[in-house]
């Protein structure tokens, strides 16, 4: 720090492309505080730190910062100051914060540099310090690259180069960056193993009428795929090149770039002669609404989803209070029963496996040595996913152990009763995400109740399970619900120390009509499986939703049965039977 | 536009204060392009003029416009040009727009420019260039300012001050300037007879630590408030000393300024030296949140409003089919019947008055030359509303003439439940609009139907039956919804060329509990009157709606009958009886 003369330096705690899974080279924040979760800001002077993070982490974070004299900051509690704000109180006016310009996104830059600016200090950019000092930093990641089969990927890439070259022009630019790793993955049908869950690889990609551009470490290709890619013109260079690349460019290039997804230091490497399109990715959008094809496959990949947590319930069903299950248990057996179908590529996050209390906890990951025994009492909920070559699967279901008590069942049909309101909501073209939220919230909020977290995430096709634009949340999302979309329908309630509930299932924007009135757009749901009915309320339901969850149960019968063998058969019949 | 070096002249249509009502001083549009509508732009070159206005006006500008050589632009239809878009394509790169900046806010003034400098071209501030050419323009008016008297207001000026300069101090400002008349009204506890409905006067307020000035013409002022203004140290100065004073202001000012209130001018007025602070304006925060002591006054108020809409609707029961009556004697009628209260002031805005196919017009204003006849036959939509000294009132009433249709009860059974539902809505404190919106429109969505309007609008305390900052409607406002918001709740449907449906009563946000899950509010539905039985199809309602529809009609007839006569009692008791 000294010798860059800067007086503190800031860690966001993102890597160049914004993952939510980073290879472990761009552990930054990790490696100089320990603190292990998913977010966090790690602040330093020349005289203390400090580290951010939201309640997901406040017990883990001071754990594992304990002794090692950094300061927890816990984020949205009105008490805690912005690293901004910190940063006032030990500066001196005038004084100079470094960071990375290449792990902080355009957006939260700004927001960055406002907040310094406001407090009389400057950010400059000082490159990776830690390299310096980290001793047998891991290097990037050279997993093999591999394509998305034309068979389930449904578009030739080129078509998809064709589609952004169309958005990218109609917003008055003529070339535009791929800097999200699902982005790259996506516009060039390409799939890769670089970070866990996520398919996706280390990767850049430049597009513009005459030239497309991946720049990728080429250890990764191998040279069928490298013919291949010749064929479709794309070039292949060196992911380090990316950035001689874009200093490069002519002084006639308008070029789109995503302030969200784009780091700083990108922009900053475009030449100040080149005009520059500030906008949503053409391939996120793109991305965003799956095409039929993709829809058809969903299908089938929510059957073999289906199948393996129909075989996973039975299990547990069967075994539970006789044999010694553990949560984490659960962990590996949702990903051995995945396992058995066609296509599954792995699993699409690390599951969430909550008994009782535990599944209160909203982000807990499980460890064998963390897991609590599930015996038959209470209740379980189970949050997990898989990666398909032909989609990727995102579903909760709150399993009863034992007789559940008149509470649990009334929290429980509350739940579900937004789960249903939204499923079963039509809506005009042009609503957006925080319009359609509170149908999920009605039935909780009407007793007091509700949950802290987003109601509806994008999900990928055989891509990042969590995906943007989009979402169904009680923040403002400018994005609107468009015919394909596929997101998640996942109300909850969380009751600390005793119990959480969650459902969810997958389901896909779709068109319903168009009439006087308008365009009107409704939901199909995707996911597969019975919902527990020792747990429902049958009186709590009004008419409609009960008559969905009936034929919901039916047509999960209808479609699981022909798969299943004959226990498995018995099993979801009752499972699925109508309540009246 | 020669003389001012100017290649093009654009006209907002507003004036300095943002109103919604205007003194004729201010209608430089009407004068200019004759087109007499609420809301409109007029642009000007050497060569040609369009004017831009929204779909509510789209056949009265065509025919006003007629002959002129002013060409209509269609407001929010693809294919009409923004008036910068259109400005570049007659004139020529460098060329300058001129404006008066004293009728831009600054919010409107940062979107006209931007629009223009991407299109290269500039804006200048000419001033008022109507001044010249406009014979015999209106003088600004002079009518007495009066106090809204202590009984009804609640609070003394000087508290509601002190409330100000707090806000201000947390916002990190040391004073504030009020540039919208419903904020100095309510802030100085004035009101004014300047515009029609609203009771305003043209005015500015400053406000500091050491100076509370109120800029006004002196000649309204009686020397009575006068000297009771002194003795709250409120000094009266000239209205057109407003621009002087500030441009006066001393460098340690901290001025906070809300751009969508206050002119680009008085921006520009205020010494380069002196800080802004832009925020929304505190008078227009504090006045939304209406004190216990207003909320008991408004309760009040219904009542009166209640009654006078009884008489009316007993009234018109009792003669149509019997005697001549038109949509224009409807208005007439409504003024007469309020008229009869005590405190009643005024119509809070000019009625809306629909038979039939004129109802599905939602911003039809009747002339005596313009009324239908009202026979027994159809349904008759009217929106209506009062001033009163304790409180502003705006109802609408959708009433059966005849024995309606299947489909017209099936309409009318979907908005009404839309209204039911908001009005039974619970929710957690920082919920915005447009999350709340949806439960009013989910019954028509889920028949693809929808209305084009918002479904809530905030209601001032004898001030303005619109407004803000908060709105209940699908755009996003960042405004949360909080206790004490007083708000229209008001879906409808509108079939063109067959009726138009609306339901409306005014509501207010109140605390519902603190629990385990936060602080939740709730509505308390303050409008007294009821709705028309006739049109309601019980089947189509839940146990709920239901439910809540016969408490309130029984509400109605406890809280109205003891004010009624014997005639107006057997009506009332017949229109509230029980839906079983």
């Amino acid at each position: 720090m000294r010798l860059s003369e800067v007086q503190a330096y800031y860690i966001s705690g993102t890597d160049p492309h914004q993952s939510e899974y980073m290879p472990d080279h761009w552990l930054n924040r990790p490696f100089i505080s320990g603190f292990t979760g998913s977010a966090g800001i790690f602040v330093v002077t020349l005289g203390k730190a400090a580290l951010w993070t939201d309640s997901r982490y406040f017990i883990q974070a001071a754990e594992e910062l304990r002794g090692t004299g950094i300061e927890l900051m816990k984020q949205r509690m009105p008490e805690t100051p912005e690293p901004a704000q910190w940063l006032a109180g030990s500066l001196e006016k005038g004084d100079v914060v470094g960071t990375d310009y290449a792990c902080l996104s355009v957006a939260q830059f700004n927001q960055l540099k406002d907040g310094l600016t406001d407090h009389g200090l400057s950010v400059k950019d000082t490159g990776d310090l830690l390299n310096e000092l980290w001793a047998g930093r891991p290097r990037l990641p050279e997993e093999e690259i591999f394509e998305h089969d034309l068979q389930f990927a449904g578009s030739k890439r080129s078509d998809k180069i064709e589609d952004i070259l169309k958005y990218v022009e109609i917003n008055g630019a003529n070339s535009t960056l791929l800097t999200a790793l699902d982005d790259v993955a996506w516009a060039f049908n390409l799939r890769g193993k670089d970070v866990p869950y996520n398919p996706v690889f280390v990767s850049y990609g430049f597009i513009s009428k005459d030239l497309k551009i991946l720049f990728v470490d080429p250890v990764k290709i191998n040279s069928e795929l490298k013919g291949k890619l010749q064929e479709d013109r794309i070039e292949v260079r060196d992911y380090a090149d990316f950035f001689v690349f874009i200093a490069g460019l002519s002084s006639d290039s308008i070029v789109m770039v995503d302030p969200s997804k784009t780091s700083q230091a990108a922009l900053e490497g475009i030449p100040s002669a080149v005009k520059i399109v500030e906008q949503t990715s053409a391939s996120t959008l793109l991305k965003a609404q799956k095409s039929t094809f993709e829809i058809i496959h969903i299908r089938e990949t929510m059957k073999k989803d289906g199948v393996a947590m129909v075989g996973f319930l039975q299990w547990l069903d069967q075994n539970v209070g006789k044999i010694t299950i553990t949560e984490y248990d659960v962990v590996e057996k949702l990903n051995e029963f995945r396992s058995k179908q066609s296509d599954f590529q792995g699993d699409s996050f690390y599951p969430i496996v909550g008994l009782n209390a535990n599944g209160a906890i909203v982000h807990r990951s499980v460890t064998p040595e963390t897991a609590a025994e599930i015996k038959a009492k209470g209740v379980l909920l189970v949050d997990s996913g898989g990666q398909y070559l032909g989609g990727t699967t995102d579903i909760t279901r709150t399993i009863a152990l034992s007789e559940p008590s008149e509470r649990l069942k009334r929290d429980f049909t509350l739940v579900l009763r937004g789960m249903i309101d939204l499923s079963m909501a039509q809506f005009p073209a042009g609503t957006v995400g925080c319009q359609l939220d509170g149908f999920a919230r009605l039935p909780l909020w009407k007793n007091q109740l509700n949950y802290g977290h987003g109601t509806g995430h994008g999900v990928g096709y055989f891509l990042n399970v969590h995906e943007g634009p989009m979402s169904i949340r009680q923040e403002y999302n400018e994005h609107t619900i468009k015919p394909g979309m596929v997101m998640s329908n996942e109300p909850g309630l969380y009751r600390e120390g005793e119990y959480g509930i969650r459902v969810e299932n997958v389901i896909v924007c779709s068109e319903k009509d168009e009439v006087d009135f308008g365009r009107f757009l409704e939901f199909e749901t995707l996911t597969l499986c019975p919902i527990d009915r020792r747990l429902i309320e049958p009186t709590l339901l009004n008419d409609g939703e009960l008559k969905w969850l009936n034929a919901y149960h039916q047509r999960v019968f209808d479609e699981l049965s022909p798969l299943l063998d004959e226990e498995q058969i018995q099993f979801l019949r009752k499972q699925t039977e109508p309540i009246v």
